[in-house]
């Protein structure tokens, strides 16, 4: 149940390669994604709240360093207590301790059986109880996402749909037969008890298939309806109690924004993203969307959240790290980079905030 | 769904204090280990093949480095893709890199219902046999345990049972009562396929605590059958593939040692324990223990295992790790220690073999 792949393979292109198998790999980001910035990035996607980010779905992995060496991270056995845990620096490290060339990815059976469930709410924040209510019963969803009204809006438009345009959740139960049934009707119970309304499920394989493509594409369905627009992506993540009350409070702002927003959150995990679209030669409108983002992260980070659950640093979010992580810990990570890279020659400016010194 | 901890609490006081909150910490190694140790260690437990080891169950932790930063490692979010996972550097670090302070720890619903399923088999192999067969099968078990002949009739020694004295494998299948039962069925069915017999279940509660209770005592209950020997605990882990194949190939070993040796193995995760009890005073049985600890270790090897799957190195295992992970591995271990510990003051000579230099 693992797989070694090189990592300029996608994770589409692999789960094609594994289904005459039986098995998948359960990391489902952008659709041309592939394993390597997965790694680079320590990215996730719906399926996390069930199978973990891409930390817990690397067995091992191969990386050349500043200095040339070869290091292969760990052996192949699921679980080791040998020496610090090189497979974890790496990953989330955004190519800035090396390059990875070879990755040893855990796999999981298709399940048997799965059914997808949705259900419409006044307001986002009755979805987002739900979504933690679902949690916190401890059934056991596989993906749990919530998208606004004016994304259900935007989905419709770009694929001819007519789902009811309001706040939605959209779950996945996975199981035998019985138990994603039993699971359903747990799920059903929750929602209605939240003022949820229209649920309605699918098992229809096709059917299925068409929800999770429309919801993963969700983005492009954004930026279809603005055509000369760009989007920018947020994604803040904070603890699951505190995951209504943000969202409240950001849709709030988004809502009395001029520019068209929208909500999507891996609601499980506690993970929000919304999509800003703003006009990229209208200084005005990139201003309000940096404005907008800025409330977001700083929102986040007063409730004990993080500036990036998924999406990683790069430049753009370096100067909320020291607000998020603290001064010690930004020395440290320094220090790492200095013993692995002295010279800085991988990924330089990334990740570490140019002014932290030694 | 997390708290806060010092690292001094042990994680079976802790299930204690959350028990009445319906929650609980799913890490179970040693009875009397603490919540700083097992970070040191990156510990799992029969528990594991479920939740995950030490490494999947911390949201972030504060630790006093070397030059006296005390650095928090990561937000309170579930997920998070910010900076380098200092989180994970520290966990499996023995001590080596800081001395932990506090520990965010992410808890789980105590499941509405579980069944013990226990089952006995002609051979060892049969049994590993079915506990990978189960695995591969995409039910949800929470344990797999593996016990031998040897240790069943320990077990029956200590605490007078009359357990049958077989290969043995004990279940623990989680969630609704319906789906308990439905999964108990799919193992029976998977058992007898492979020559199981004796197949029986429990479901009260009590039953099912005290089988865990004498099977998390078991190495006890080898002390007790050799009162003045000391037992040697082995602790190797391989992909679930070479499982049954290291299992008959260690067993035919033991057997064949005049010491008396018994075998423990968290088979779902690969992780395979025996307790060697040798006279402390008579250096040929410590020996011959010493070279079935390395037989072991070795074989392990030689199946892209670990010579440690969750006990940790400590100076005892030092030998192993350039074979286990190259040398450019242990020069980048090395690299991190004199990073953030330069003077060697943080349980100095563990970990990493002395003769590795920057
Ligand atoms: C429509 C859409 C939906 C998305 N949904 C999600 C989602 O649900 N969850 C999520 O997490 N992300 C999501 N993303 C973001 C994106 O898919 C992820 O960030 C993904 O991990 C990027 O992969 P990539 O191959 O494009 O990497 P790149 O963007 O090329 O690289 C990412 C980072 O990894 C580093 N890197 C790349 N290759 C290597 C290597 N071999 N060795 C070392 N470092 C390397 C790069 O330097 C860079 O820092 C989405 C994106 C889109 C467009
Ligand atoms: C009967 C029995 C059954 C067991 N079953 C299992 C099992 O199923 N799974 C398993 O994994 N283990 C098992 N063990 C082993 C043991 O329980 C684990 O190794 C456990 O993690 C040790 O915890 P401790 O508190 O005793 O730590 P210690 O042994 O005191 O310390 C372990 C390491 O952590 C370091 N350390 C301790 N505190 C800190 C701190 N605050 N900051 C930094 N470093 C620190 C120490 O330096 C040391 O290197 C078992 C042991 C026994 C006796």
């Amino acid at each position: 149940m693992d797989v070694v792949v090189e990592p300029g393979i996608g994770w589409m292109e692999l789960n094609e390669y594994l289904a005459p198998y039986g098995l998948f790999f359960p990391l489902d980001p952008g659709p041309g994604a592939t394993i390597g910035g997965m790694c680079g990035t320590r990215c996730s996607g719906s399926l996390a709240v069930r199978y973990g980010t891409m930390r817990d779905n690397v067995i091992n992995l191969k990386a050349v360093l500043a200095d040339g060496e070869v290091v292969k991270t760990a052996s192949r056995a699921r679980k080791s207590a040998a020496g610090y845990d090189l497979t974890r620096l790496m990953i989330g490290s955004e190519g800035t301790l090396g390059v990875i060339t070879e990755v040893t990815l855990r796999l999981q059976k298709i399940p048997e059986h799965s059914i997808v469930a949705m259900c419409n709410f006044p307001t986002i924040k009755d979805a987002a109880d739900v979504a933690i209510a679902a949690m916190l019963s401890g059934i056991q969803v596989s993906r749990v996402e919530l998208l606004d009204e004016v994304q259900v809006k935007a989905i419709n438009l770009a694929n001819g749909k007519d789902l009811p345009e309001f706040p939605t959740l959209m779950f996945e139960l996975i199981g035998t037969e019985a138990y994603t049934r039993e699971q359903t009707h747990i799920v059903q119970k929750i929602a209605s008890e939240h003022n949820g309304s229209d649920f309605v499920f699918a098992e229809d394989k096709e059917a299925k298939k068409e929800l999770w493509k429309i919801r993963k594409e969700a983005l492009y369905a954004c930026l279809a309806m603005a055509p000369n627009c760009e989007a920018m992506t947020t994604d803040v993540c904070v603890p699951l109690s505190h995951l209504a009350e943000l969202i409240s409070k950001s849709k709030q702002e988004l809502d009395a924004s001029p520019l068209l927003c929208t909500v999507i959150a891996h609601a499980g995990d506690g993970n929000f993203h919304t999509v800003i679209l703003f006009n990229p030669e209208d200084e005005g409108q990139r201003k309000e969307a940096e404005r907008l983002n800025n409330f977001m992260v700083h929102a986040a980070l007063s409730m004990e959240g993080t500036c990036t659950g998924e999406h990683g640093v790069g430049t753009g979010k370096l100067k909320y790290l020291e607000k998020e992580l603290g001064t010690a810990n930004l020395r440290t990570m320094r220090k790492i980079k200095a013993a692995l890279d002295p010279n800085g020659i991988m990924n330089p400016g990334k990740l570490i905030p140019p002014h932290v010194c030694l």
